[in-house]
């Protein structure tokens, strides 16, 4: 599209999600660990949703709905994923352009569907997500737009490719031009689960390449293998420049030259999915991020999207965020 | 599947909704009369979908949600529409096969795609509908089930399909089937424009086939040129054995034996999306009446089956509607 300056730019699975709510027994009929993200294959796709309630589709993937977060901030962003050419590929574009990010990749003609993520919804508001990841596991070197990289402040990572050889190549060479062209380059570690399967790798790619890293208690102490979310805090320094590291309702703490600031959540109405909050976390601290705001504000913001996100069905937001970032004076 | 006795049997177009939030000014630029819904082709369904917000995707139809309605109820049915073997249509036939009513009708492997209405929500909750039919505009007599039909107390018929000559033909067949079956026959007018388009052949159909109409008032209005809801109402005697009469916030009429029960509007909440209010106020009265209750408390039901269907953004419940009706003591 543009040669102007970007924010971010974000690599990550191009999904629709399909929420439904359920029942903690069906969660664990369908033997599915709560609140994580679990990958499974078409025919168990097939055999999930035949037994799944009603459901909404929503363009979702984690890193695709932080960018839609960006966008609603009033933040300007591009985005790397693979799309089949089918329905659900024409929605997932749709639906994130029509936020403003940009996203202009050729739909594979060839190969798996598009990516869906079966999204359980208990009565607790938490979600249980199980994956079937189709064309979006393809992402290889092949599909990486360096031109797009090179204009971005910061290039965003998701964790959940991390489980694709291809991709974690993919990562590397965007990791290097972003740094070639003066970027900060940012993770998310996504999953404890993820980080269970893949420890050794994501460390090396922490020590070497990331200079912001996302990460929630379960995700942070799991990398580190640590005792205590206070053990892997105290790991974790040294390893990056900066790390975000969140606890649901108790709001998160943002680590950087020596410091610790803790940040407070927010909690705006009911408490409806937690879908998409760690999403929205990312997206609030990376739009202050890139606007040059201190580290404390970054926080804020992140705690305003992600208080958001959880106030409605479904991972992104359901209303301008830059609206409420004013009315919050941030 | 079974051959247990059904409580309603549904003809309708089979579709997805695509709703999305926007501007009064956005509904104007795009040229579509707000608050109805109007029929377009393939390439104006793209360039609306590319101009639009992020979407929603859920299942939709009008006969469709009033089927879903009946069974969040506890009512049994059965629904006859057209599918292709599409992603979309594989999202129809889940979403309403989840609720329980039954739909087994294979997919067309040729033609165009399943059929999606473009839903603008405007800021005072208004819906305005652009349907692209697909395949659905291809339903005629030879997708008619006649054996579901017959284990059916009511066959429900969707004026919207009424814009079909081989649909029509499919709906006085069906009619006879029901009426040779003991069965009544019920029809909702849909839509303005839509009787405007087919005034003499609906007025026809009423006589000779329709035991039950439902009809907001500007339907009613346009279906006997009359000058008046009033109006209208004294026209409308004579024509068909029961005649549910909707007024949005001002409630319904329900006319039978002469007599005129007022019923009262439900509020459940805030006014999110009255998208879907018309169709879940069929479903409660129809589940009302073929569970033999009185006229006005079939129309207590209906009001409160809609009042759900405006409190929620998409058009079927998002709740148990048989937990509310218990809660409301009906």
């Amino acid at each position: 599209m543009g040669n102007d300056r970007l924010d971010v730019v974000g690599i990550g699975n191009a999904i629709v999600d399909v929420l439904a709510q359920a029942s903690d027994s069906f969660i664990e009929e369908q033997d599915l660990p709560k609140g994580s993200m679990t990958l499974i294959d078409m025919s168990r796709a097939e055999s999930l949703y035949n037994a799944m309630g009603p459901g909404v589709e929503v363009s979702g993937g984690s890193c695709a709905n932080t960018m839609a977060g960006l966008a609603s901030l009033g933040g300007r962003g591009g985005f790397i994923g693979k799309v089949r050419n089918d329905q659900l590929g024409g929605i997932f574009r749709h639906d994130i352009r029509a936020t403003g990010i940009e996203f202009d990749a050729a739909a594979a003609t060839m190969g798996p569907p598009t990516a869906r993520c079966l999204i359980l919804v208990s009565p607790d508001a938490q979600r249980t997500m199980a994956t079937y990841l189709g064309i979006s596991v393809e992402l290889g070197p092949e599909d990486v737009d360096h031109d797009l990289i090179r204009r971005a402040k910061v290039l965003y990572l998701e964790g959940y490719l991390w489980d694709s050889p291809a991709a974690k190549q993919a990562f590397v060479e965007a990791a290097e031009t972003a740094r070639a062209a003066g970027a900060k380059v940012a993770l998310t570690l996504s999953d404890p689960f993820c980080v269970d399967r893949h420890r050794e790798s994501f460390r090396e790619l922490v020590d070497g390449h990331v200079d912001l890293l996302f990460a929630n208690e379960a995700e942070i102490v799991s990398l580190y293998e640590a005792s205590s979310f206070e053990n892997a805090v105290q790991q974790v320094r040294g390893h990056c420049e900066i790390a975000a590291l969140t606890r649901s309702e108790k709001g998160s703490v943002i680590l950087a030259d020596g410091e610790a600031h803790q940040v407070e959540a927010i909690r705006i109405g009911d408490l409806v999915d937690t879908t998409g909050a760690g999403d929205l976390y990312a997206a609030g601290f990376l739009y202050g991020y890139t606007q040059g705001r201190d580290l404390p504000t970054c926080g804020r913001l992140a705690s305003l999207a992600a208080g958001e996100a959880v106030s409605h069905l479904g991972p992104r937001p359901s209303r301008s965020l830059a609206e409420l970032v004013r009315s919050h004076g941030l």
